[in-house]
């Protein structure tokens, strides 16, 4: 088969993947490194990579390369003997495809007034959410959900508006689907919150320096490479790839959450342990659609195993409770790590959030969402309608909107769509777990005796390496042999309510 | 005046701007941050950048808008009346006529091969120096010497081969210039090394953390913006400007070298002052030549001005002894760290090396880089002649090369012309200390009093506020009222040696 025109293409798609990491790194540069007043700066300096970025993903010059690149692929089909790589190739033009269509059919006034709206919305809802005033945000929200339902409008594909907002995080997503997932959820979690017992908290708190070692340990304990992976602090964590080689990882220290900054380096290790295996075979690599990970889903899945089953199991309480100790932790034992690390309460919160009534936040978000783009809710009801919601599922009301509708910064940047892969993410890492623990054993017994390295191995092989060349519905059924349900889920979170009770 | 025309050449200069400053923020975080295995896609990045900015630099757009801005500029001279703003634009044109004809003449295949060498130079020299062997470095050496000759001669100015490679480091440089300033440092510096007696040699140390306090309590007695200025780790301390209010300072810690890193700090402020104060009126902003920095002897004087003549004043060091004394120094006073700070001893090493030898170091350097552009010297010639000139003038021989031809990185990179800016830095600094002494009194007493910001606001007023509106001869005559000369410098140095006799 010749690769000339695919090489081209493979060439310009490189050239995006370098300019896409150097806006990775100004990103990054700008939440771990760069002073507060360096930010209108590099504000223009995104701007310009973004306005390059989607002239390039939207011109001319790219649709024939890719078209080229199609037809030299139907050409030379025949003569070709590796299936797996046709079948690689074809799905890698697939998603080219439709991603270009995506792009191509949005007029570029509406691209710029998106981006300067989003832009706006931040600055915004940072002064709303500071003010606790839902009032100043207000203008701009609406205006926001105007020009990302016209977005759905210029994209006209088969999906609602909703739906179509959905699709770059959760490709395939429907409403129907989520709803059948999600219905379950629904309805057992506030029955679950209303068994369980009192959970105790335990008080106690660790030096920012104590919290620092504590992750340096966790990501030793879970081999971290440090020439390939390099650790910051930022005011919220998160994790990036800058490079087919580079991996950042950043935590923050929350004083009086002494377990804060520990269990979202595991988090964000579980998101870059990903990046770090997706495939690399050099016709779907970094730079190729099939390099990328599938879903957002996914992504949440593979950051809450670490988070949720390695660190909240008990036995690696027990197993890491000593660097705890010589960290000058009060904790009488391992069982009252335990019983820390995994306290339950429903809260206001969504990132300070137990795993039970986590979904929940979700939920409420999710409707509210669906209920603003196609539902016909009105932007200026949205405190009252969170409230509402918040104490119909939780059984708690917010008292202002800083603690309430205004908490999460999505919204302000147009990001509709998105909440959903929190929660799916849960459910995808529960029913993988269940499957991984059929085929190498309890994850209790592999944390006992350190066996990360084989859990990697099987996330490596099962999930990682798969690339985006099946999507999230796809993965889950290749890898557990059924469809994704709440089920797996539901029993983790009533295994988890047993230990306490 | 309209500003049309000129306007358009201020975006397209702010867009280069915008790339390179991108590109400053790749290499600050390259050296500050990247994880190891990251290098070779950062390499990837940077040249992508490289290559987008010699073509705008080069680009026929970019001259027609320079010719169009000039017309305009021309046509509407009489009719306007504001003095300053018409000399600068000229000058602003001029130096964009100048840079863009140097540019222009390259042969697009000698830019890509010099890149190459530099980087292969690079890596060959880190290697030679490591097993300190001239030999592997010998062949790219000799390679990158041709293509900037070759490159000289595409340039084909008024200039010789060597001053000609001088000139985007020190503008209007002249052999005959340099030859005034410098020969009577080679006559005058030996003897002064000879009539010096033993200076002691304190041996005590601080731990990386304290070395860190004392650098954090410097910038602050400076009176550092934490909002516009941020300080980080690299192998290799450096200043760097990402944005027009975003300036980076690094440092390292040298084991066995307690004050390396404090006077490495008050060095990298010194540039970054400079930076800070450079004209930002909109004509002359962080885009146009003229808001930058006229000459990289004049940088290297603001920041030899901050580590030699602030510093290692005695009065800096009765006022900071007590920071030191708090962070566990074990000198048993302020004359003791004056003595610590100003300990001269002449090695062989330039980067090391104390104020009075400092300058042979640089001597040797610019006549082997003469001799080798135009005067013959053979490129496998240099480590004999390098240790001959060192016995010759120190009276010390390096006893291999990475000793001594080896030491330092300019030449693996192809930078030929750089070095005579250290020591005119300091020929600056001293004329330009005097000149301020006699304005606002001695640099003793201010720092006795803590009087940094009289001190700054002389500098930015004299100096800084200057950019590129004058080259750096004239900036000298009009601030100290006569030439460049080495005689403030050789003064400085008599009463150092006098002070420690």
């Amino acid at each position: 088969m010749s690769e000339k025109e695919w090489n081209k293409l493979g060439a310009y798609l490189k050239e995006t993947q370098i300019l896409g990491s150097i806006q990775s790194t100004l990103y990054w540069d700008q939440n771990t490194g760069m002073p507060k007043k360096g930010a209108s700066w590099r504000s223009e300096q995104l701007t310009y990579i973004a306005k390059i970025l989607h002239k390039r993903n939207s011109s001319e010059e790219f649709s024939d390369l890719i078209k080229a690149a199609q037809d030299e692929f139907r050409g030379g089909l025949d003569k070709s003997l590796n299936q797996e790589i046709i079948r690689s190739k074809k799905r890698n033009l697939e998603l080219l495809i439709k991603e270009f269509n995506r792009q191509k059919n949005l007029d570029a006034k509406l691209v710029e007034a998106l981006a300067k709206a989003k832009s706006k919305g931040y600055e915004s809802w940072q002064e709303a959410k500071r003010k606790s005033d839902f009032e100043i945000f207000l203008p701009i929200f609406k205006n926001l959900i105007e020009l990302r339902i016209e977005e759905t409008k210029q994209i006209s594909d088969k999906y609602t508006p909703w739906e179509t907002l959905a699709q770059p995080f959760e490709p395939d997503l429907t409403l129907e689907w989520l709803n059948k997932i999600f219905q379950p959820l629904k309805e057992t979690i506030p029955s679950l919150i209303s068994d369980l017992n009192k959970s105790e908290k335990y008080h106690w708190d660790l030096s920012p320096k104590s919290q620092q070692n504590l992750c340096s340990k966790l990501l030793d304990e879970f081999g971290r490479d440090e020439d390939l992976v390099v650790v910051a602090k930022s005011p919220h964590p998160f994790s990036i790839t800058l490079g087919p080689d580079d991996y950042r990882i950043t935590t923050r220290v929350v004083e009086g959450e002494p377990l804060s900054s520990f269990l979202a380096t595991a988090h964000e290790w579980g998101h870059s342990i990903y990046e770090q295996g997706l495939p690399s075979q050099s016709h779907q690599w970094f730079a190729w659609p099939l390099g990328q990970a599938t879903s957002m889903g996914v992504h949440e899945s593979q950051s809450l195993f670490w988070e949720n089953r390695i660190v909240k199991s008990k036995s690696f309480s027990k197993r890491f409770f000593k660097h705890f100790v010589s960290e000058g932790c009060s904790l009488n034992n391992h069982l009252e790590l335990w019983k820390s690390i995994n306290h339950l309460k429903a809260g206001l919160n969504r990132v300070e959030a137990d795993e039970l009534s986590y979904g929940l936040h979700i939920l409420i978000r999710t409707e509210l969402e669906i209920d603003l783009i196609e539902g016909g809710l009105e932007a200026k009801d949205v405190p009252s309608e969170w409230n509402k919601r918040y104490e119909e599922l939780l059984g708690i009301r917010p008292s202002n909107d800083a603690e309430g509708c205004l908490q999460d910064v999505h919204w302000s940047e147009g990001a509709f769509g998105y909440f959903p892969s929190y929660l799916l993410g849960h459910l995808i890492s529960a029913q993988i777990s269940s499957q991984m623990e059929k085929e190498i054993g309890l994850i209790d017994n592999l944390v006992e005796d350190g066996e990360y390295e084989k859990i990697i191995l099987w996330l490596k092989n099962n999930i990682h390496n798969y690339g985006r060349s099946v999507n999230s519905m796809k993965l889950v059924r290749n890898v557990t042999g059924e469809e994704l349900t709440s089920k797996y889920f539901v029993n983790h979170l009533r295994s988890k309510i047993k230990d306490f009770c």
